[in-house]
């Protein structure tokens, strides 16, 4: 198998550098245009394929889209990682590791798609929900030694969304410029007291 | 001049009604649609009114957004009320008032229709960084008594935002279910620190 392309003959060629570089324009596609706006054709001709090809590794947009939001970090391996450390400052860790993901703008934008396209799309709103839900609340949830431990996972939930889309998406002046420690030291404590402080 | 609609003869009838009956159509397939899908055509029709009626009383679809989002409670008196009582207690107060408001879903859907559209369509992105930063950041900001009162207001922006996100329109549970007393001793501590705490 040679790395050219293989413009229509049978089966497309099982190439993972084709593959990857579909997920690159969708990820691309899908940051600039939302959802709606990115059509598969869109994709393909960015990515320099045919339709075909990419309706082959993944069937439809939907599936492009969800196979666009698995690609960055892996949510469960980051989110073990951070519990490992325990409850005690894990606001403060929880904030820089994400802080740090989301500035650099390559990690960032599966987060933002999801967000974005959850706000005008019912499909990625139950994704986005399902996401944050089972991925990174339920993890988290599962850390804390209280009965109100959903409820505390899904305040987290809020502020996370709300730093996102303040500093990333709308970026509100002065947090989308304010610098990275100064964003932990502000909402860490937030974080933390939603996680073990009081909240009734 | 009478209620009944007057179809393509000279200039439309000034009727009040029928411009609160746009409006509320506007604001019903905005929320519903988003700004993107929303035509300004469909809008008429929802509104049993002439396309060329709605040109009339807003331009364009642009024009049509921005009447639509001046509607409901209006901020700046909203918080200038809530300011009157000082900064002590004022997370608590604009939680429970917000909470109150946004759980009535009628004026909900202002401020999720600025955030959902924020998400995808850039000239509402503008909007609502405009709309947050001067109606209600910026008064906030006004009555804190610290050189960093602005970083300050926008880490409240992002704490609101992402409330509004994860209870009204991704709907994340526990969260979009509990009562709204929770929710305000929850989250005022988190505005309050913000106001007038440590953030360093």
């Amino acid at each position: 198998m040679t790395s050219a392309p293989a413009p229509r003959r049978g089966r497309p060629p099982g190439d993972r550098n084709t593959r990857a570089r579909v997920l690159a324009a969708a990820r691309r596609m899908f940051t600039e245009r939302g959802y709606n706006a990115a059509s598969l054709r869109d994709i393909a001709r960015e990515a320099g394929v045919d339709a075909g090809m990419v309706r082959h590794y993944f069937v439809d947009k939907a599936g492009l889209f969800r196979a666009a939001m698995d690609m960055p970090v892996d949510p469960s391996a980051l989110i073990a990682s951070l519990l490992s450390g325990g409850v005690e400052g894990l606001g403060e860790r929880l904030l820089r590791k994400l802080v740090t993901e989301w500035d650099d703008a390559g990690n960032a934008s599966a987060m933002i798609i999801l967000v974005r396209s959850a706000m005008t799309h019912d499909e990625s709103n139950r994704m986005l929900r399902e996401f944050i839900s089972r991925q990174v609340l339920g993890r988290i949830a599962a850390a804390v030694d209280a009965p109100d431990r959903e409820l505390r996972a899904s305040l987290i939930g809020s502020q996370l969304v709300g730093l996102v889309v303040a500093r990333y998406i709308v970026r509100v002046e002065p947090l989308a410029s304010a610098d990275p420690e100064t964003v932990v030291a502000a909402v860490a404590p937030t974080v933390q007291r939603y996680l073990t402080g009081s909240i009734r």
